[in-house]
């Protein structure tokens, strides 16, 4: 037996659960944004009441962006910016807010699943 | 640009989201059981009303138990069955319990990142 810390197996799971819904998480992040929006402002909003929690690096931001647009379900362009090199804004199309919508039933479906066990986990304590 | 199909996004994240979070599906199964419980039990717990969901396949069941045991998180005997092969059947261990604590919180505070974020772009569409 190779017992694991207990902050470790949870440091695992969260890796693996923020990892399998970076494509969820970003997709409502652009979603809701009235405006355009940069790769930078996307993580401080994701950030913002969760700095202690990596959810998403920068690093896996930006590839993750780049391959919703790849699929068509965000747009960019590049914007100049005044104070600093070029950004690309990103904006949702109408391919994803339609994949939003089942995206959103499939979370649900999963939150809902979860919910049934983990009553039946706290009542067999 | 690489339209991919609603469908095919959804059920690649539905994969992604299932596989991140199994190893938490299975503590809190095994956990809320009574009685020392085997795999095929465990697999049809998970599909009771998803039947049409791949939750998690037996393939993968497997492994995943092997694991949580070599952790230390599971424990398990071998017992004879009369009708068939011998069964080995698993029980949460102390260290499993503490685990699945943190882990249930985990959870509970990425619903709640996924619920303010999900609010945010329902009141934007």
């Amino acid at each position: 037996m190779n017992e694991k810390e207990i902050s470790e197996v949870n440091r695992d799971f969260q890796k693996g659960l923020y990892t399998g819904i970076s494509v969820f998480i970003l997709l409502c992040v652009v979603g809701r944004s009235k405006e355009p929006i940069y790769g930078y402002q996307i993580a401080k909003i994701i950030e913002k009441d969760n700095e202690d929690i990596p959810i998403i690096k920068l690093g896996t931001l930006y590839p993750v962006l780049r391959s919703l647009e790849k699929n068509g379900l965000l747009e960019s362009k590049v914007d100049p910016s005044v104070t600093g090199p070029p950004r690309r804004y990103y904006r949702i199309t109408e391919l994803g807010n339609q994949t939003l919508v089942e995206l959103r039933k499939t979370w649900q479906r999963a939150t809902t699943f979860i919910d049934s066990i983990m009553i039946g986990a706290e009542n067999g304590k």
